[in-house]
């Protein structure tokens, strides 16, 4: 029988992986589970989106255009421009969700072997997209003690070498929920000028900001247009994760061409996605305004909970809807998993993402986990119950 | 500025893109395309797939299991069960169209510098994804005077070395339309068997065969159970390449648990793509004896037209929608261009694909074109009567 590659057995499994056959294994048992553990948010899909989908009158569901139906380019740079990111459909790739703008991103400006560096905490699948690109993550801490705020510029700094030819952030944070500052992306901005670095910017959570603060796009740091790669994706701005939709933004025409090549390779992106994902671009404020309402209050409620547990710290995120959180155990992981197998209040657990998995540097985020505020503050309140009481039950409490 | 990646220099475009400014120009002046050049059928999508998108009732559209919906994987399985392939739901993943499926099968099996055969001329997507996964593509050329079969196995074997590790074929094979016979894939098995190679078989095209001649899948081959991927896409049985859904599918848990990561790591395959593919499985069997009769009279049509034409010869394909042809002309790719610049019959010209772009040995496939008969017989005969204008006056002749 032949063998595995090595990158097959270098690819990681996802953080909550191990879990899920307790999770199951718990729900057989008539156990309510609190997912804490995805970012799968319960906010209804605009009906715009859906009724595009019920009216749908095609003959034949052709491929699109490699780079995206050209009306949905169209109406995707319209919306850039709203936002003040000025660019037109041309300057804009239509991806099978932002997974595979990341990808592209890595494929198109780094080589194997070269580095791209990212603060840590990270969002765990760019490993995996490094590895399948055969590029290597150089992680830079940041730490919950600061509420995961950019870490001092010399530190990254520090880590640029010959090597290095990208730093990837997401922002808002995908696990942390930071938000940077206009200050922290001007110094990123520094560095990345005078090291002629690319800056991949992921900006899936862009709506996602709270307590008025507002979000700034990588987009719109001067002086490093070119440079700049925009990771984009609609899954969570209309909650419509299935659809796979993404995009890959830059005024860089080199990159944008190169990365054609990799989309024309596999043709199209989904095609009934994107019809899903133009008609959602009709999404009135009111609905981004009621979302935002939902998630403050859930995230008021759950920092409030979480801050009232004897040991736990739990940082006040201003975006993205997760939260790494500390928690007074010997180890995360044998926590989450030991929820789910050995524990039950009121016939109910939760299920949280051990945050090991979200880090680049082995043995950090022992103590961790990322929560996903995705429930309904009703079932928040019965998850942050039964998490209370599983800290004070927990054998392994330090 | 930052430097293009040496992989994004190396991807191929495709190899029709050069020519797509000519078709657009000559749009704009009034003529008539005649798209000979792209796999994109005219055959109506099922209404079954269409009806389940109208008849949508989610409220979320949400991330499906990273290896596709339970339901639609149970429902796959059924499908390839009822046409003699065992497998269960558990021994598929469901991709992102076939490509995602040829993308996967490289990275879990194949190492950067290793290297896999292939019959050329080949699906010139396989090209883009070597690149992707930095695999060499080892090509066995077949021709065009015995009509695409199966190059003498001695001639693959010749190809092996110590870096080989997998041999890629596509059955019926697109560009060629070429079906491989029994003995033909009996001799593929034992040098598989042989020299322990991962066969990935690109069967896309199953459903697309001609004359009573009946498909036989690498899964049946005896002894190579684990050795066989089986690479497939829902795009032409269906009619609805814009959905996106493809599948891998082997009896090898390694390859599927490795695959399983890659999978994961992008999260899901397209939502609405699953709708879709799962109702069609629902399809009656007279809609794929209607379309394997129209295809069949559209091939017969062409086949006669083609070589009815003084210096061409057609093969007649017993598979698939394509034939790769040869005609009196100095350079395809020159001829391709010059139809849709400075030519037009009756304000009419054709849109053709150089064959040059699916021969991965350079210099091969000069005056050949691969052409697609998925127009109608009306359109057909338009298309065959100009393309037969154009070689009598084209400047280059031979």
């Amino acid at each position: 029988m032949p063998s595995i590659s090595e990158k097959g057995m270098l690819m990681p499994a996802s953080p909550i992986r191990k879990l899920v056959p307790y999770a199951e294994e718990a729900k057989r048992k008539g156990r309510k589970v609190y997912h804490l553990n995805i970012g799968q948010p319960d906010v209804p899909t605009p009906s715009s989106a859906l009724d595009a989908l019920r009216n749908i009158n095609l003959k034949v569901i052709e491929y699109s255009h490699s780079a995206g139906n050209e009306s949905y380019r169209k109406k995707l740079s319209g919306y850039y421009r709203s936002i003040g990111i000025n660019i037109d459909h041309n300057e804009l790739l239509v991806t099978t969700g932002g997974s595979e703008a990341i990808l592209f991103a890595m494929m198109t400006c780094i080589n194997p072997g070269e580095e791209i560096i990212t603060p840590e905490p990270l969002y765990a699948n760019y490993n995996g997209f490094a590895v399948t690109a055969g590029v290597k993550i150089v992680p830079v801490t940041s730490y919950i003690e600061n509420d995961f705020a950019l870490p001092p510029i010399e530190e990254i700094e520090r880590k640029i070498t010959a090597k290095t030819r990208a730093i990837i952030i997401c922002n808002p944070n995908n696990p942390t929920g930071y938000l940077y500052s206009a200050d922290e992306l001007d110094r990123i901005r520094d560095i990345v000028k005078k090291h002629d670095l690319y800056l991949f910017s992921d900006e899936a959570y862009r709506e996602f900001c709270y307590d008025g603060a507002s979000h700034i796009s990588a987009m719109k740091l001067e002086g490093i247009e070119k440079n700049v790669v925009l990771l984009d994706s609609v899954s969570k701005r209309y909650s419509e994760c299935g659809v796979r939709i993404g995009a890959l933004v830059t005024k860089n025409k080199d990159v944008i061409q190169t990365a054609l090549k990799f989309a024309q390779s596999r043709l199209s992106p989904p095609g009934l996605g994107q019809i899903a994902a133009e008609a959602s671009i009709d999404t009135p404020p009111e609905y981004f305004m009621e979302v935002n309402r939902e998630y403050t209050a859930r995230r008021n409620y759950m920092v409030e909970a979480l801050n009232r547990m004897p040991g736990v710290y739990c940082p006040k995120p201003k975006g993205a809807f997760y939260t790494v959180v500390k928690l007074p155990v010997d180890d995360a992981d044998k926590f989450a998993q030991w929820m789910l197998e050995e524990f039950e209040y009121k016939n109910q657990t939760v299920m949280v993402a051990p945050a090991s998995g979200f880090y680049s540097t082995p043995g950090l985020g022992k103590n961790e986990v990322r929560i996903a505020y995705v429930l309904n503050i009703n079932d928040l309140k019965n998850a942050m119950e039964a998490l209370a009481e599983a800290l004070k039950a927990y054998p392994g409490r330090i």
